[in-house]
């Protein structure tokens, strides 16, 4: 099983909760962003694409299986755009994916600025907003009749979820996640590779 | 002259010194949200591709026309994704800019769902917000050392500023316009065209 602690968060659990009940509606534009500017120097790996470097490489992933995670393995389509440093990794990407080609997603990963960091799952009758959704503890709702709803959910380390799932796979004598399959890493591989090679 | 109001603001204007004056530091990523759901039915020359319908064709102009202006005739290159309706016209779409290659913008416009509406400039030293761009009365200037400020621009309608610029013009005996002229729609249009050909 890939590292994947997004999956395992109870703030990720309450997004596809909410987003099962339809009380945004059906779901019609998603967004994420993610920057992280001066974490690292152009000589680090992450700047270095034979080294598997790139935002892309780096972070994409991270939006691509929560999807997968909360649409229960949809049908996904991947295209997008990117600018290189002097490196020739791409420094900023924005992607894009169709869920069920019925939905619209849109992704920015950047390592040269800052962004808000959160997701966002626009409805029919309202949004919902998860601030540094790799990592969250928190999620606010709010509805088209004005009203809105916090919810927290409090952890030590947002690596905990995930360990505990390792643990409790083994102990039930599984040597696969079937959160997190090998399935959806190879579909998740594939969709990254599709873009990283419209980009060479 | 084509239309195009935006240009003409006192907001765009003041979006334009900011930028120039640097005091966010270089841009790197702007983002570019519009949603107006429930305004056409169906059967609304906007959801008729063959009247020039759709979501692109009704208001990319916007977004690539105001980068035109904010950088100076910027070099431009145009990409996107985007989620047809039961008429064919595309009711949500996401295409992305790079300008001069070095800065990355994304914009969402969507006819099925309700967006936050604005425009937000990051740069390294801070963001700019730019609430309903394509007739905006204010900005919020958000700098990295946690200082904020708000600026407002009033007027009676957002056109006024649009038909001043037309009545200086005809006064200068100018046919054309020199902030919108003929080659900048053009380019426009050859951008849009692309992706609306990319999508066919």
């Amino acid at each position: 099983m890939e590292a994947q602690k997004a999956l395992y968060l109870p703030t990720t659990s309450k997004v596809k909760e909410l987003i099962n009940s339809e009380i945004i509606g059906k779901i019609k534009y998603l967004e994420f962003k993610a920057g992280f500017p001066g974490r690292f120097t152009y000589d680090h790996w992450m700047y270095d694409l034979s080294l598997g470097g790139g935002a892309l490489y780096g972070s994409a992933t991270y939006t691509i299986e929560y999807l997968q995670y909360l649409f229960d393995h949809p049908n996904l389509t991947i295209d997008g755009t990117c600018i290189k440093c002097s490196t020739g990794a791409d420094e900023i990407c924005n992607f894009q994916l169709k869920i069920n080609n019925s939905i619209l997603a849109s992704s920015t990963i950047a390592m040269n600025v800052a962004l808000k960091n959160e997701a966002v799952f626009y409805g029919e009758l309202g949004y919902i907003v998860v601030p540094n959704y790799w990592k969250s503890n928190q999620l606010d709702l709010y509805l088209d009749d004005g009203s809105h709803s916090h919810y927290d959910f409090p952890y030590q380390s947002e690596f905990v979820y995930e360990i505990e799932h390792i643990h409790q796979c083994i102990n039930n004598g599984r040597l696969e996640s079937p959160i997190m399959n090998k399935e959806k890493t190879i579909e998740t591989i594939k969709l990254v590779e599709q873009l990283y090679q419209k980009w060479k």
